[in-house]
């Protein structure tokens, strides 16, 4: 797997996604700006993998920077919060950060971050692998015989979106792993292109076919039969109302209910929100319209009255077939699931 | 409106819609390799604005490079032919020239073509305007008070596509004449973005207010509430079995269905081929893959697996609510409705 993050001693080292596919770029990192920067323009994305960058960005920052102690930390922390309002797991980070940070002062100042954070580091992967493991053996009900099984994806939720295997791409490697065999119709993603720029990208560089589409494709390749099952990323709030989540996801979700298709959604347990009753809650991120007007580098419409980034707003009783958690498949009625595994 | 096509006396000169909506600019046509490359790089569009363009063009080339007569004219047809094997009111017009030529050489050789076609340009102006009247006075039944009537519509099938008015903003364009108001979202329509690029640009143009919204926005703005109506323009074949269109209107179809949104199509009957049973014997023009990965200046994709345009193949009874042409507006059963008005 490609390496999308690392620590050189005095800067955080992370690949630049807005280059992929065509360039294999790294930033380095070195003060809370450049991070807020980073985060804001994408150069790392994926909710799970902000919320990694920041854990293991923040508390050094903190450190470099801190002269006011945890106050310097509050103030960095609120700063960047402000990078992404959308994505929960990023402030899911940001709270175990704080509260390891508090802990740690008080034991040892100087060295709390590291070997705490590393361990939950490995928690973490090892969590990604029994949520790929329990989507591989659900996705094996579609093998016949040696033919590939042909899965569709919206946006980005592979290793680069997260730590290793990813979320909805993470069935497909370690199925693989197992033998079985797949092909992805990966959707473009508009208006950034991340199911063509890094999940078609990452597919290809992880030996997986893949068929990239516009996003208006969708409903065709399904009619003609050639697609199994779909299968996202985490949805960032309480599953049992209204949720937020990647712009194009319901529509890909109403389509494939049109044609009988199970739509599955790969989510780590900490990207599901319990505290809110419905995602009307949640500040809904605008994004600048130039990702729309200019969007791969020249000018394709009139720079006003354009939407960006809009939330997904719908009811997974009728459109989402089952949730694949690190904790088990989840599937409907989900109100009383999600409350058993949640506690 | 804009001027896409005029004679100059010794070139046809058409507006080049690959540079919208930055520039305007305008592309002299000579001979039969230059139409060719116009029609296949979409430099000229829509399906009736094609015909067109190949009615004014076509019988001057073949004077102008004809020694052979009606053979050289065939082989002119057979050739331009190729460009887009898809737009079925392009084989209409190249019939009708054919047999106006044929009989105009009988008669007076050298000027059978101007009168008789601009004759028949003129009456096609009338029928779009038939047309259009049709379709506001059925789009009247959303006017509520003075607020706007929000549209969404794929593609462009306005004034650029065709002649004058268009088919589907054509009631939006004679509605404004007559007091009502309206706001269409425009899908961008990848690949080539013929929504954001032509669709946003002459809707301003001509003072409709517009948004532009990448095309997997479509359910979160249906869902909003924000959509009245869908219209879309032509579908290229017979209505009451499958038929090939614009990639994406499936998509577009599905989620109005879904909402509960009524999906009309402005048509004129010349687009409508009833002399075949299913549109599955309509040969589905794929397009250069580089569409994709390169759509918009860089490289987006990797370049290979790509699918191109594709087309929509589905059924009117369960997905179209209206079809608006210049003999009314067709509801379903529409087997027996336009085998009615197209006698």
């Amino acid at each position: 797997m490609l390496q999308t993050l690392a620590w050189t001693g005095s800067s955080l080292r992370l690949l630049d996604q807005t280059k992929l596919p065509t360039q294999t770029v790294y930033v380095d990192i070195t003060d809370e700006k450049q991070m807020h920067d980073a985060i804001k323009r994408l150069v790392v994305r994926g909710a799970p993998a902000i919320a990694w960058r920041r854990r293991s960005g923040l508390p050094r920052r903190a450190r470099c920077a801190g002269r006011g102690g945890p106050c310097r930390l509050q103030q960095v922390c609120q700063y960047l919060a402000t990078a992404r309002p959308t994505a929960v797991n990023l402030f899911w980070a940001i709270d175990r950060v704080k509260r390891g940070e508090r802990r740690g002062r008080r034991k040892q100042p100087s060295s709390a971050f590291s070997p705490k954070h590393w361990r939950c580091w490995k928690k973490t992967i090892a969590s990604a692998a029994r949520s790929a493991s329990n989507g591989a053996k659900l996705l094996a009900r579609f093998q016949k015989g040696g033919a590939a099984i042909n899965l569709l994806t919206h946006c980005n939720a592979g290793g680069l979106a997260t730590v290793q295997y990813g979320t909805a791409l993470a069935p497909v490697y370690i199925g693989k792993e197992l033998g079985m065999k797949f092909h992805v119709y990966a959707d473009e993603t508009r208006p950034l292109l991340q199911g063509s720029r890094i999940t078609a990208f990452e597919l290809e560089h992880n030996g997986v076919p893949v068929t990239v589409i516009c996003d208006n494709m969708a409903a065709t390749v399904m009619q003609e039969g050639k697609v199994a099952a779909v299968i996202v990323g985490p949805i960032a709030s309480r599953l049992t109302a209204m949720w937020p989540t990647k712009i194009g996801t319901l529509n890909v979700a109403i389509l494939a209910r049109h044609f009988g298709i199970p739509f599955y959604v790969a989510a780590p347990t900490s990207s599901i929100d319990m505290s809110l009753a419905t995602g009307a809650q949640i500040p809904i991120e605008q994004r600048d319209p130039s990702e729309v007007s200019h969007g791969m580098g020249k000018q394709t419409a009139p720079p006003k009255w354009i939407f960006t980034t809009r939330p997904l707003t719908s009811r997974p009783r009728a459109l989402v077939s089952a949730i694949i958690t690190e904790k088990g498949v989840i599937e409907p009625p989900y109100e009383a699931s999600l409350k058993r595994i949640m506690k």
